[in-house]
């Protein structure tokens, strides 16, 4: 069985989760606060040296962090991952734009908001966050104005690491509202088979 | 026969030309200078919606950009991708790595500091980008004080990922010196055959 070291609260972490529950793989989760140092332990560096979460100990009792990572093996050869070369390549393209376009600016702003004090001078970030955060919300409504879903004509995994931050961008103060495509894609995710919520 | 979009001196356009010229494949390179614009025109952005090189131009005319996916389509089946599951989930681990833990300090130092004029204001940035960075190299050193290469126990495309940034880190700043785990992988990379350098 797996063990899913992470966060309920973090996106990144439901990201697994909600790929575990829907290809109906029993796991044991648990809960890491990396808000309260509990990715900074001795024990925890041990598992994973980059001091992040999820982290998914194998059935080998081997280790593999990334949330993007994680999924892909997760899903490999299942219905969850695209079954052509481009398709394949079509996901990972949007699973590194998720990663490098749009968690950094959508995940870091609802960090700020959500975890740090209404004094922390870290909300002077925001505007920046916000307005890189609204481009990456930008380049999918282009995309999903022509197509359902963002590799591979179906929901994949591509579809997961993007939903994780973006059905609860509100947190981080954006309008998902001036969005429409991106707002019905929200909703043609969550009714998947097996879907669970953020928590 | 493909064609790159991408600029010479950025090592994420450099992932891309060393992956196609050690698969011997032919391709043609279009240089776009994005320091100048060049991936803000509208010619581009029809190409590329999120306005970064690489893109790479496929055989069927249509575009996939994301530098770690196009080395993951061009690799696909051949000597430089895993060829097992949890081979390739750990590339994968070590490009994401790369994406969001890495290229955001390493590279964008060097481009502070080979790029913007000496009074920049960005250059306040560099010591937090060198901590970050430093980290980083530290995982990667870790890793290295066991491993001869990144994934699956031979060199492949989550080498080629990581060696673009890391081997011109010093012009960030960066003093390789300090992990020689990573200063002799970059030799085995260096040495492999059908090597180009960055440029």
């Amino acid at each position: 069985m797996y063990t899913v070291y992470g966060m309920a609260d973090s996106g990144n972490c439901y990201k697994v989760k909600l790929a575990l529950e829907q290809l109906k793989l029993p796991y044991r989760w648990v809960e890491v606060d990396s808000t309260q140092g509990g990715t900074r332990t001795p024990e925890f560096l041990a598992r994973n040296p980059n001091g992040k979460v999820p982290t998914l100990q194998l059935e080998d009792g081997g280790y593999l962090p990334e949330s993007n990572a994680i999924l892909w093996f997760l899903a490999e050869g299942s219905a969850l991952a695209p079954d052509t070369r481009l398709g394949r390549a079509r996901a990972l393209q949007w699973m590194f734009f998720e990663q490098y376009s749009h968690e950094p600016y959508i995940a870091v702003a609802r960090y700020i908001r959500r975890y740090l004090p209404e004094d922390s001078p870290r909300r002077a970030e925001l505007p920046n966050l916000q307005a890189r955060g609204r481009k990456a919300l930008g380049v999918m409504e282009t995309h999903l104005s022509t197509e359902l879903f963002f590799a591979g004509g179906r929901y994949s995994i591509a579809d997961i690491a993007l939903y994780a931050y973006t059905h609860c961008a509100a947190d981080g103060g954006f309008d998902l509202e001036a969005y429409p495509a991106v707002h019905a894609w929200l909703a043609r995710v969550k009714a998947q088979p097996g879907h669970v919520p953020l928590g």
